[in-house]
């Protein structure tokens, strides 16, 4: 009769140790959140498919997990349909794919309760029908931030503020890329392609991972002409400080109004960022591009520089977020922190505070039932206190309690047999050190000092 | 083409008030169950259906939410099958139904890892295709603790002192409810029907529903005689202190061992109770029943005493719950805070503390662009000083802006402009007072002191 246990692939278990590691991470990033005026949110994980269908492109909608009506889901369905017309006969719901549709289609639902600019911030999870590999997981936690409501360039020094602190609380050493959606259009623009936009961000977006060459390759399959890759190239290699590459491509853009304008905001982002002491590297990358179109301005992506992995977080200024649910017009900037590769990075460079995973302060033996009662309103008291201690339940061997001790990280132990209760004395033991102390029982100070 | 947003029905949004809200249960609770030695897990929203079929009840099955198979999930099926067959070819997993189930698969599937007794708590959403209501949700958090590996009633003991810490932080006044499956099995016994014993606790357990008369007809129904009847129905309306009602049952049980066993653990267990001093009211009910037929031992129920509606909190001792997945004679207990009925009882009492909806302390105005460079230093040093604030993005209408402040509760602005430049100043106002005061630039400690 007994089944196997396992669950589904690319999904995982918590453990109390990744979970003290996990919550470090998102209390960090909640507690940046919080001190610039971001309030937390909560949407379902369900969304109507309706809702999510066509927003991340033919394959996002692949990527979708659908929920099965309930009820019967087939009660007068024609069977015979092809797959796809019956999953949607059968399926309304899906999980939520990212945090940033479910933001958007908050937004307009609760427009008239919300005080704009909207300054929100989410942790939640959210799930990919993706293929699992290392690092590549069907559930996932994002944490995002978004302003929305407000062009101003303060939306993004705010963002570039809140990676700064984040990181440096972590003691992850980082490297912040900026760009602009602007700069890419305009550049497609003096390249006499303006309709190719995304084709030159896309395959720009992949200089990092193929190559300049691949890059080349790519564009005049896009439908690029050589005229067009000669105004490019020398942009995807532009070299120098963020002064002298804005100098360089204010002379190739200068035929582009919104090229133009692309390159101001990033003048007066650099700006504020200065004004601001941002303390980590903040550098202009103009081969930054992200796959995600909704940009329509600055654009973020982050590195970690002492360990090799991907973007550790990233984000931009989308101008019509909520356009598509009936609310146009609203400027927005958000950015997401990828709680799983950060983990990855503070285990890699071991940056963990060291006292994470201890559960309990104390552990009191259990020597009998009546050594067990001449503890308990000690470990009332301690709690009283604010200190975690726990009784282990059965008066097993000592080697057994000791070994769970150890096995929890649980610092000292106490035991307590009829001598200390005949004595009214506590016996507290540190595991590290061997340190041994007796304590009057009441001594409820002297026995906190020590533990 | 815009769509009108909506979310399925029984689902919720939580804007930012509803979060501080629920992040103050959440956190009072997680506090008082790390204080009990209790570490935190995360399980997988989806688990097989394997794992979750055949635990809920006939009924369970069919409220539980199926998500269909990724990439063509009719690919070399036969949709002529019946609804239920197709479904199960279809969908290979769902949505977890509670947190007990996934707990036990977990401690099945990672017991070489675990320290036993292993104590876990777990805080997470969990998904149920129940018809929507009033304080029914599709879509609901369970705050559940199990400590699993021992038979002691030091497990039952913690239950009921996480019970009252819980509650009266929160300053909820509350009735715990004790009874013992134990106790029941005996009175089937006694009965002379002990394999009725779910029919039994499944018809006392609406007694407080729909009275003593119609649970005599239920139990009639169900093939009790006048002779079991006759002997329950005394025990439905037993009167008195919990000695009183122990002394009645010793003599009703007397010929049940496993009755015996049952009244032994409630006067064990009510010594402990004593002992540790539990503050709140703690009765023995003996027709507690609840729903759940996994449970062997103690049961619990948790009432609000000043606010109408259901039990806001349960658990109970169980013998085998992990046998089903492979890993027998592994006795626990557990408890769970229903988190939205909490979220009711503290809103109708008006329990909740103060400061909970308040966002950033301080808004600086934004008087244009120099002026918001002028205080970007200001923020920097008060966020460092653990402060959250936040400068308007726009250099709005002051009206527009201090509406702002007004709808996210900020309890202070700063509005500086030319004049404060020059002087280097910061003006301060107390926004529900009026009071205002200039500060010089750098005297941080002044404006923290204010604010």
């Amino acid at each position: 009769m007994a089944q196997t246990p396992s669950i589904p692939k690319g999904t995982r278990d918590f453990g109390p140790e990744q979970m003290a590691r996990r919550n470090y991470i998102f209390d960090t990033i909640r507690s940046v959140f919080r001190k610039f005026g971001y309030s937390q949110i909560e949407t379902p994980a369900q969304e109507n498919l309706s809702t999510l269908l066509g927003k991340y492109g033919d394959e996002g909608d692949k990527l979708l997990f659908r929920i099965l009506n309930s009820g019967d889901a087939f009660a007068g369905v024609d069977t015979s349909l092809d797959s796809k017309a019956l999953s949607l006969k059968i399926c309304e719901k899906g999980l939520r794919y990212d945090l940033t549709v479910p933001f958007a289609r908050f937004v307009v639902q609760h427009q008239n309760e919300l005080a704009f600019p909207f300054k929100r911030f989410q942790i939640q999870p959210v799930w990919r029908a993706d293929r699992p590999q290392k690092g590549r997981y069907r559930e996932f936690y994002q944490c995002d931030a978004d302003s929305i409501g407000s062009t101003s360039l303060m939306g993004e020094l705010e963002m570039v503020q809140m990676v700064d602190e984040v990181f440096s609380s972590f003691g992850i050493r980082v490297c912040l890329k900026i760009n602009n959606r602007k700069v890419l259009a305009g550049l497609a623009e003096v390249c006499g392609c303006p309709d190719k936009m995304t084709d030159i961000t896309v395959a720009i977006d992949k200089i990092d991972k193929i190559g300049l060459e691949a890059v080349e390759a790519e564009l005049r399959e896009r439908g690029l002409d050589d005229k067009a890759i000669g105004v490019l190239k020398p942009v995807l290699t532009l070299q120098g400080s963020t002064e002298d590459k804005l100098a360089s491509m204010r002379g190739i853009l200068a035929t582009s109004e919104t090229g133009q304008k692309g390159l101001d905001e990033i003048e007066e982002l650099f700006g504020l960022i200065k004004d601001a002491g941002v303390t980590c590297n903040v550098e202009l990358d103009l081969s930054l591009a992200r796959g995600l179109n909704y940009y329509t301005g600055a654009i973020f992506e982050v590195k970690a520089l002492d360990f090799e992995i991907g973007s550790i977080c990233g984000g931009g200024r989308y101008d019509n977020l909520t356009g598509i649910f009936g609310l146009p017009n609203m400027s927005g900037v958000g950015i997401s922190f990828g709680a799983d590769r950060i983990y990855d990075v503070l285990t890699g460079l071991e940056k963990y505070p060291g006292a994470l995973s201890v559960s309990s302060r104390i552990l009191f033996a259990n020597m009998g039932k009546e050594e067990a009662r001449y503890i308990l309103p000690l470990s009332v008291s301690l709690r009283k206190a604010g200190i975690a201690c726990e009784i282990y339940p059965d008066s097993s061997k000592l080697k057994k309690q000791f070994d769970y001790a150890d096995r929890k990280g649980i610092p000292f132990i106490s035991i307590c047999g009829a001598d200390e209760i005949a004595a009214r004395k506590i016996n507290v033991k540190n595991l590290a050190s061997g340190e041994q102390k007796a304590f009057d029982y009441d001594d409820l100070e002297g026995i906190i000092a020590f533990i």
